[in-house]
Parts: C-alpha cells; sequence; structure tokens
C-alpha cells in the first residue's frame, strides 16, 4: 500500500532502491528515521511541540500533523524499519505546485562540529542563503499549458535551484503564482510569467502572504525553539481555486531557545515575506516586471 | 578647543597620545577618517544616506547629523588630518548612560576577504553576536549613589564586555533603567538593579521600544542598504528626565542592499527589541527577575 510519493521536491528520495520516504492513499507520509541521531532528534521535535502549552493553536496547523512511529518496509528494501508517520502536505490537492524554501542566512547551529559548520557554511555561501537570508531547495509548478511537454510540471532541478541567484528566486516566486510558469524559458523567450494568481495565491487574508505574516509574528515572540536547516514549504492546487498553504518541514536540527528568539530564522522569514510582496505589489521601486532571469534561461536549456 | 570626549563607551580612544575622535563645546564629534579605506567608505555612507529621497524623514533622526569633514590637529599629535564631523551624540545629555550595542549575528559582509571573515566569525562565537544576534561593545551606567566609589558612572570594560553571556545582557538592560546599576555586584549582593525607570526609559510613546520599532518596521522595507557591525546607541540623561534616543552609529561597513532587506540586521534587532521588551513586561515565562548575573559578580571584582 505504501508507495514514493509524486511531488517531494526535495530531500532523499525512496527511487531506485534508495532509501526515502513513502506514502499511503489515506494522507499519511512516512519518513525513515534516520539512524544518524537526525531522526530521534526530529522525533522528539513533534512530540515536544505538540504537547508544548506554550505553542499557539493557531501556530500549529502550520506544522505537519503527527501521528507517531510505525515500523514499515523500508523503500531500499533493507527491511521492516520504523518511520515517522505523518500528515501528507499535498494529499488532497489536485496538480500540486511546490516549492520548498529553507530558512536562515545560516544553517549551522552553534556548538556544532566544526566539519559541519565548515560544510554548512560552504553551502550557504554557495547559494543564496548567505545574501538572501533563504535558498530554494526544491520546486515544482503546475504547467497546464505545458502537460504534454513537461509531464504537466515545471520542475528545476537539484542542481539548477543550487545555483539560483536573486534573480532566479524573484523568477520562481512570480512562476509559482502563474499559469504559465515555463515562460521566459529559451522556448518562450518573448513571455513572462502572468503572475496569474498572485492575488489569489499571495494576496488576500488567507494567501500565502498572510500566513507567512502570521507566523513571523509568533518568531518575534517564541523563545521556545530555534529551527536550523528547516524548509518553508509554499503548496497550492491546480489553477489556485484550492486555497494556497504555508507548512513548515525539516526538524532534525531543531533546538531549545533558551529564552531568545529564532533570530536566524526570522531574519529569513522577513526577506522572503519582502520577495513575496514583491511580486503582489510590484518592486520597491515601481519596477512590476523583473527583467528575464538567468533561471529562466538555464530551465530552458536544461 | 578639540578634547577628548568624556563618555565613548567603545572604539578607539583618544588618550595617552593614540589617535581616536575628538569633540569641541559646540555639541560636534570629531572622528579621524581612516587610511584604510574604512573611513571614506563611512563618509560615503553618510552623503549617500541624507541625499537619497528614499529614506524617510523620521528614520533620518536615528542617525547622527552630518556636517561634511574638516582637517583638525589629530589626537596623536601626527599632525592635521581629515576628520569626518558629526553631531556629538551625548552634547547637551547630563551625566549620559551609553549602553553601544553592535547589531547582527554576523558582523562580516559577503566577498569579503577570508582573513577578515576568519577574524569576525571568531569574535562573533566568542561573543553574545552569534546566539543573540548582538553583543554589546561598550556601557556605562550613571549611578547616582555610588558617584566617590565609582566617578558617578558604572562601566564595564572592553574585556568584560565582551564575556558576557545573554545572562550578563539580560542584566545590562535592567541595570540600564535602574537607580542602582551596580546592584549584585560583590559589594551589595542582597540588592538587585530595580528597573526604577524601565517605564519612562524603555516605555511609553517615545521610549526606547518604540523607537526601535520604529526602525525595524524600516527594516522590514528598506532593501537600500546593510550594515554590518554597526552598532545602536541607547542613550538617556540623568535620572531619565531627559527623553531616551536611539541612535545608529559606526558605518564603515555599509553596503548597497541590492534589492534584498537587511535580515541580519534585522534579525538581531527584533532580538534586542525581544530582550528588552522582557525588562519592560517582565520574561514571558512571567519570571520578572532574573538570576544574578555573572556580568555583576565580575563588576563588583574589577
Amino acid at each position: 500500500m505504501l508507495k514514493a510519493p509524486d511531488h517531494q521536491v526535495a530531500g532523499h528520495q525512496a527511487r531506485e532502491g534508495q532509501l526515502g520516504p513513502l506514502v499511503d492513499d489515506s494522507g499519511r507520509f512516512y519518513k525513515p528515521l534516520q539512524n544518524n541521531g537526525r531522526g530521534s532528534k526530529e522525533l522528539a521535535f513533534y512530540r515536544s511541540f505538540f504537547s508544548d502549552p506554550r505553542v499557539p493553536h493557531h501556530i500549529r496547523r502550520f506544522f505537519p500533523r503527527f501521528f507517531g512511529t510505525l515500523v514499515v518496509e523500508a523503500s531500499d528494501g533493507s527491511g521492516p524499519q520504523s518511520h515517522l508517520v505523518m500528515e501528507d502536505l499535498v494529499s488532497g490537492l489536485d496538480r500540486p505546485s511546490v516549492a520548498d524554501i529553507k530558512i536562515g542566512s545560516r544553517t549551522w547551529y552553534p556548538h556544532a562540529k566544526e566539519d559541519y559548520i565548515a560544510k554548512c557554511s560552504k553551502k550557504d555561501r554557495e547559494t543564496t542563503s548567505l545574501t538572501l537570508g533563504f535558498r530554494v531547495s526544491g520546486l515544482q509548478i503546475y504547467d497546464e499549458d505545458n502537460e504534454a511537454a513537461t509531464g504537466g510540471f515545471w520542475k528545476q532541478s537539484k542542481k539548477q535551484v543550487q545555483g539560483f541567484t536573486a534573480e532566479d528566486v524573484r523568477g520562481t516566486l512570480r512562476r509559482f503564482a502563474s499559469s504559465n510558469p515555463s515562460a521566459a524559458t529559451a522556448a518562450t523567450a518573448d513571455e513572462e510569467p502572468d503572475c496569474a494568481f498572485a492575488a489569489v495565491v499571495y494576496g488576500g487574508s488567507g494567501g500565502i502572504l498572510a500566513q507567512l505574516l502570521e507566523l513571523k509574528a509568533w518568531f518575534e515572540e517564541q523563545t521556545i525553539f530555534h529551527f536550523y536547516s528547516a524548509s518553508v514549504l509554499l503548496l497550492r492546487g491546480n489553477g489556485a481555486t484550492e486555497a494556497a498553504r504555508v507548512k513548515l518541514v525539516d526538524f532534525a536540527h531543531v533546538f531549545e531557545g533558551d529564552g531568545v528568539i529564532d533570530h536566524n530564522f526570522l531574519g529569513g522569514l522577513c526577506s522572503l515575506i519582502r520577495f513575496i510582496s514583491e511580486v503582489l505589489c510590484g518592486g520597491s521601486d515601481g519596477r512590476p516586471h523583473p527583467e528575464k532571469s538567468s533561471a529562466a534561461e538555464n530551465g530552458g536549456q536544461g
């Protein structure tokens, strides 16, 4: 009954005999408990988060529902293994568009081992994490007009998103709210992403911007958790007729806040909010359409 | 007519033949133009900041007024040298209490040289910059009751503030708004800083918290400047009968924002705001008085 998810855009994938997450047909997502301590840390986070009375009820909806652990057959054929069981966030969404955005200028935490810090620092500097306070980790956007050519989704490879510039990130956030997400690629270089869904996906009282601002208000106050290397998922269904959702995922590096706010996450979140506001309202300089991005060109060549 | 400032709490000091800033008796502060490029960068910042129409008028008041450059005799006796001439921020304040707080989890900027990054990273990790998003760089608090013993001010040496823990920072922000700032040192270990001036210094529509929130709102929007290694100065006069002031200083490492918010500064500023809110409103856990800090003990021994 378990299978590899159809709409996973980042992280280890359960394909070709690899170990990765699985989904069932009742809306549950099974994530293998990693042996290196990350799995048990993520499990500890879910348990403490949902039992902590200091977490306001309205904030819990930004996190995947958690159902405990279950031993199931691992995707790599290595036999039964313990999995975290949580809500499958794309379940029920028709042709889901998904952007995985890793938040924080710094993905490493104080007191980490030096080699881990060096590895993370290098990646933060090679990607937009350092400069923008976040980076795109994965991406698929439903592309109605190119269902035959693209298999229905405009995607970018891991390597492509890792090479994103600030302008590529701007383009991505525009594409995410466009009916023609593959516009301004080599094939259609004269066309721009139309941002047709921006008002409904990003705007309004239930839109992504309002949800991010609600999260931000909590991060300005909460000193319980520090989230390193966690992601904001932006989700929407086909044609934006289904509500857009914001979710937080990946909690293998969550630490106690010790009475201090998570200024690293908050700063990055504010930067993302500023980028999305720009799509919704035009640039701060009144420039509504940024130049064609190099990501778009890469996308066309890829 | 020029002399070393009486109330400088951080940075190079014009004493014992060293090169440092000078003041006159008409409220102006003369900062030597450093030869290593920092001086010219700071000069360029002042010129662009005050001539940039995108900077709202109400934001300019957080920056020292700038009067240009002037060649005057340098404090180290090396002869005439160019100085930046700006507003002396403590001028007109009776017995000024001053806290210099360097904002940002990271004091280095992208594209800096590797040895500079390494030097700054080390200091960020050794101080509270990494964990709190800011560090105390200098401090003097008027101490009415101990005028004879302390010369009128409770101070901490550069070495002491560099060793501050989060709890020391909490204590400092309480002392800054107390009539007995040297309380809870070895001599008076049974007494706590009374926070007698917290409501008037930190609270109210003209208080430090309101000013910091106004700055924060600007940093959530502005993508013009990124401030590395700049400080927020908190200032108040004797007994808090004079208005408390917030100022930004030290602009030798300001860079163009290129359409991205200064998430590093903003995150640290939000963290400082959270600490000051805690002094004003009690801790988030309802604990009004943090334990005696180790800084206090160090202060008593020093």
